[in-house]
């Protein structure tokens, strides 16, 4: 899979995308993440990317002439199956969509930044718009991050365990049951009994039972 | 504002953290941000910070020793107003609850890695836990930084302009109006007319209406 990032601030990208995970699903050649910097397609000596907004607002806007030939430049290479634009008002980043995002061979993601991109980009240049939160951000950078982080982790062969990806949170719409490690007992703490029982039958139930008691308690939402 | 964070991968927190408002903000010292190697709080020769989950799971899960001495090592120095976890289980972060949370003065923010972390660590020395969303990512890494950006580009003074934080999506419950900026037509997609037209008032209007569609458009839930 090949994700294509385009951003005005890519030294925000550096540090979430080159460690961990996606870093080394990249080394094993599962995936490939391409930054784009904005300014790389400004035509003016300045390399400047944005403009006053028409009708008088706060806040510089980002314009569609370098963004359009990004990503003209880009799709004259290959196919895209989607381009995505994060956006406070997109639609809602969930563990399904990002299942399906997964799956794709290419995606553009664009980054919005300042006080947000000119509307004709929206609608003429972009597939999809996702938020990942209601809650408003400097930029599209962290947002960017999250849904590639939160795709390529999906890919087989990502985790080093593949058990592990099944077994997270919203995969089966309940939250995980509590885990404990060592030591048994931390300033009077004890892990609860059950875990250090090594009845394995009993333990799967207590987890199950722990995994619904806290969805029904911190999410009943899932559970509908 | 203070905020320390805690992580056991803190190179994935440099690009977020270090560049764009938030480093402004440390610069303008609105903002001290600092960054802890949970590693730094070990006393084994490897710097292990986790163990098998009892129970038999797959996964490695933080042990509390190095989280409750990081804390207590933080405690010791100053109060602090929350000691935060991001968990994929928590509460949701929403703007209403970044607006709470930029008036606080210190905060701890620990973030999760590998399969999670020992729940004595939630129960006894977490006093509020966040999610970003209902998606599952590597660790707390990336929702720590979201956390940081979402607060810190509200403290006064931390964006350039501060009519631009206010006029924000979700501060007033409605989604912002398309925006626009130069050229006035690119192949031959035009700004809407009115935003030319120089009538204050009707652009304010058009604004107002254009909010309340595409909110009833995209978000009813938002209009209730």
């Amino acid at each position: 899979m090949r994700i294509d990032i385009i951003s005005v601030v890519p030294e925000l990208l550096t540090g979430p995308l080159e460690n961990s995970i996606v870093k080394r699903a990249c080394d094993k050649g599962l995936a490939e993440i391409h930054i784009h910097n904005l300014r790389d397609y400004t035509t003016n000596k300045h390399r400047k990317v944005d403009d006053y907004p028409f009708g008088g607002d706060a806040g510089m806007v980002i314009q569609i002439e370098p963004v359009d030939r990004c990503i003209s430049a880009l799709k004259a290479e290959r196919d895209y199956d989607e381009v995505i634009f994060t956006a406070p008002d997109g639609e809602i980043l969930t563990q399904p969509m990002a299942n399906r995002l997964s799956m794709f061979n290419n995606i553009i993601i664009l980054c919005g930044h300042y006080k947000g991109i000119d509307y004709r980009i929206r609608e003429h240049l972009i597939t999809k718009e996702i938020s990942i939160g209601d809650y408003v951000l400097t930029g599209g950078e962290l947002p960017a991050a999250i849904i590639t982080d939160a795709i390529v982790r999906l890919i087989p062969g990502a985790i080093g365990d593949d058990q592990s990806a099944l077994s997270d949170s919203f995969q089966d719409n309940l939250l995980e049951p509590p885990v404990y490690t060592r030591p048994a007992e931390y300033k009077g703490w004890r892990v609860p009994d059950i875990l250090l029982s090594g009845h394995e039958a009993k333990i799967d139930e207590w987890k199950h039972q722990q995994a619904l008691a806290r969805t029904a308690a911190r999410r009943p939402d899932l559970l509908k």
